[in-house]
C-alpha cells in the first residue's frame, strides 16, 4: 500500500514533457522528459532532466501541459 | 495521514506552469496554471486549466518545466 502510494506520488511528480517533432505528417519522438526549452534565433534547445541537450531548426507548434506534449515541425 | 497523503498527491500532480512577462526587465505574472501555449503568427495564444484564454503578442524567451515558469517578452 505504502510503495503503490510512493509509485503514484513519484510517476505523477515528473512534469517533464516530451518533444514530438512532425515529419511527414506523423508525429516523431525527438527528446523525452524535457525540463527546458528555449526558442533561439532560427532554433529550438532542448534540455532534459539527464543533462542531454539537442538543438533543432524547428518550431513551437503546441504545448499541451496536461498530456505532457510538445509538438514542433521544421522550420522551413 | 491519508488527507495529508492526498494533499501531497494533488500538491504535486499540479504539472501546469504560469506565464511571466518580462515588463521593464521585471517579470510579471500573466496567467496562471496554463495547460496549452500556442504561438500563432506574432502571438502568444495561452489557455489554462480554468479555461482561461489569453491572447498577447509575445514571444517565448525560455520555459522552464521543472520550475513550472514560461518566461515570455513582448514582440518588437
Amino acid at each position: 500500500m505504502i510503495l503503490n502510494l510512493r509509485n503514484l506520488i513519484e510517476e505523477e511528480t515528473m512534469c517533464e514533457a516530451n518533444a514530438y517533432l512532425i515529419k511527414e505528417g506523423k508525429e516523431e519522438l525527438f527528446l523525452e522528459d524535457i525540463s527546458i526549452l528555449r526558442p533561439e534565433r532560427d532554433e529550438l534547445y532542448l534540455q532534459n532532466i539527464f543533462g542531454e541537450q539537442k538543438r533543432i531548426k524547428a518550431r513551437i507548434k503546441e504545448m499541451n501541459l496536461i498530456d505532457h506534449r510538445i509538438i514542433a515541425d521544421f522550420k522551413l
